[in-house]
């Protein structure tokens, strides 16, 4: 046994490799990997593939930078949309939560992320300038800020909404209140207090 | 949107691919996907890279099966290791745990599993011939059974007992009783039970 401990260097760097994705220890790579030994060599193939294929050859729809097998993507591709209402969310998974609700017709602007000085992102990583572009283009009725209900989320909803400010398009952004099914003893004081700060008239 | 609800094919096929690992449900294969399309494609490379290079130039020792780069691993061509005593261990990991301990200095043998009808997993798709051709070699005087303190790993002890019972070799067991640390009250009864009656004179 080397003093690495694994007792084969392929080994060493497959663990090594896969430990380095988010969440997944060198426990769970070992296992991982010795998962993949036991399976047909055409089946992890497939899988290093699927990843490598995927890595190489994704591409962005031109108008909504949501991600897309096509230049432009199936949803701002599709006539049964509203063109006049932009949805902006942080990514490609927020895309697919909103279209989850089967409540949203318009279309969407995908950021890549949130302002966060912390990790080196700022407004020019984002596809921010894009959206004002798309906006003073025209035909644009309402901006939607749906982004994570953080401190960068809220200071990314900031920044768009000054940078949207002279165009004369409705922003707005999602509702923030207790979720559906909590308990109110449970909801945290920020999300209570907004939720109260925010009451709306009853409706039946 | 189609109707899988993925915006990309490739991302479906990823996704699709990375979920097939044990543990692994489509939420967090959606994630690992997101978080490769940040990486640089170099390192993306790197790790599908190293996982076929392991699934496809993996090499077993071909004295006790465990997983090495050359043809006898480190452990059985080490002049330092006692070659009379062979731990018998499930697979790899079991290897390493017990490396881990400092403990032992005698040599391994890695079965590949634990027979599991239940899984289809028969004495013949393990190493268990090319154990008891070992033994019967010669220069064998203790073999120690360290498999899984489950019912598997029992069928299996006794399945190995058998076969080695004419060649004269002592056959041990490693000790089941109450972990390091543990606590009596939440011990289960089964461990409990077989630590009372395995119980041994005190030493100081």
């Amino acid at each position: 046994m080397n003093q690495s401990q694994y007792p084969s260097v392929l080994l060493q760097k497959a663990v090594t490799e896969i430990s380095r994705l988010p969440g997944i220890g060198s426990r769970t790579a070992l296992r991982l990997a010795l998962h993949l030994l036991k399976q047909d060599v055409v089946e992890v193939d497939a899988l290093v593939d699927s990843i490598r294929d995927f890595r190489h050859n994704v591409n962005f729809c031109k108008v909504c930078h949501n991600i897309s097998d096509t230049d432009i993507c199936e949803i701002c591709s599709n006539d049964g949309r509203d063109k006049t209402t932009i949805c902006v969310v942080e990514n490609v998974r927020d895309v697919m939560a909103i279209e989850g609700t089967l409540q949203y017709k318009g279309v969407y602007h995908v950021l890549g992320g949130v302002i966060s000085p912390m990790d080196g992102i700022g407004p020019s990583d984002l596809e921010i300038n894009s959206l004002v572009e798309r906006v003073k283009q025209g035909g644009i009725e309402e901006v939607i800020l749906a982004l994570s209900p953080t401190m960068e989320g809220d200071t990314t909803n900031f920044f768009i909404f000054r940078k949207l400010q002279d165009t004369g398009v409705k922003v707005t952004v999602i509702a923030r209140g207790v979720a559906q099914n909590d308990e109110l003893q449970y909801t945290d004081e920020v999300t209570l207090g907004r939720a109260l700060a925010g009451r709306v008239p009853f409706k039946n």
